[in-house]
């Protein structure tokens, strides 16, 4: 049976790999398993087939056998407890890692989600720029204290984890603020990420979507 | 060994039990594990002490002997896995209440922690009553499709798990906004949380906390 995910047919950021599809491929490649992708257009996410799956219209999705899962964090963490190479197998550093995971999703990534909701979302509004300064700042608070908790260890806690292909995603999102490039050390924690060649095999494949979309 | 959380000395929700510890709180009453409790104070959440175990100076953060933990989300799944009462034990039922959870904290809290932000922290912004339509608007998006999602079912997924813990607690959040009574199935949902006996242990120990502050 293989693992078959869903993926933007058009991805909105045009092959820059932000897509939530990059993290799942990224893990997969990370463990070795092969997967199909379904590819999806805005219509098809929001119409009743690909609900049945997603209630919330999204992608991606994961399916395995007649196992259906959405919330990347949660297709990550499924793949990673099945397969070895994304989580410690010790009680105390396993829980460590994932906590690292709910840290990207839910502590990082909030402030940068809300600053692309104010850029792209809320760009014709009056408080488009200015609203975009308070979000920056609330960015560069959790970059603070992210960079002084990693200082200049490689990976969050030990070998790198699926709290780390987390993170590396959330601060991904950053590159062109840049944001990112006020802290070296994040900089170079988000490079070694991208260096992984489990994540340069995820970003090739997602980018072959757009380019096969828009070569003529 | 007994479990120390961390709470706020001063809860800024003034008891309403919106705080994460409750959530915490709530996980350790189901499966029965007993707990201490630190109080901190909104000055020693951001103390050298408070930042070696929470590097973000958040509550609540969780110590079991060697093991210390922060994130809500990564605390209510550790407790999880280690007693019986909140996840399935079959591989399927177990990864989809985990899937809740997640999308309880990256799907449905996000515009809803956006409203908070908008209305608390950016009160006195000139775009605040306005921005406010916007992000009600995409609450309602996100509550209708999990209105959907949910029916006439009593939990998300089977029996009540992890994931409808997580989800109750972010739409607890909407309770004085009068959002979720355009729901009544998800206002029912809630209710049916709130009732569990579980819960009310939780909420009165976090109401505790502030009545102990707030007598003479």
């Amino acid at each position: 049976m293989t693992v078959t995910i869903t993926a933007f047919r058009q991805s909105p950021d045009r092959g820059a790999g932000l897509a939530r599809d990059t993290r799942v491929r990224w893990a997969l490649e990370e463990v070795g398993v092969p997967y199909d992708v379904r590819l999806l257009s805005f219509r098809e996410m929001k119409e009743a087939g690909h609900l049945a799956l997603q209630p919330f219209g999204q992608i991606p999705t994961y399916e395995d056998g007649d196992l259906v899962l959405f919330e990347t964090g949660a297709i990550i963490f499924h793949i990673a407890e099945r397969h070895a190479g994304l989580l410690p197998s010790e009680t105390g550093p396993r829980a460590r890692a994932i906590m690292w995971m709910f840290a990207a999703l839910n502590t990082v990534e909030p402030p940068i989600l809300d600053r692309t909701t104010t850029k792209l979302a809320e760009s014709e509004e009056p408080w488009s720029e200015q609203r975009l300064r308070l979000t920056d700042d609330r960015i560069r608070i959790r970059l603070g204290q992210l960079s002084d908790h990693l200082g200049d260890a490689e990976w969050l806690e030990g070998g790198f984890s699926a709290g780390d292909l987390m993170m590396v995603s959330v601060l991904l999102r950053l590159k062109a603020s840049g944001l990112l490039g006020e802290f070296p050390n994040l900089a170079a924690y988000v490079a070694r990420g991208e260096d992984r060649p489990a994540y340069k095999r995820a970003f090739a494949a997602q980018l072959a979507v757009f380019t096969a979309l828009s070569s003529p």
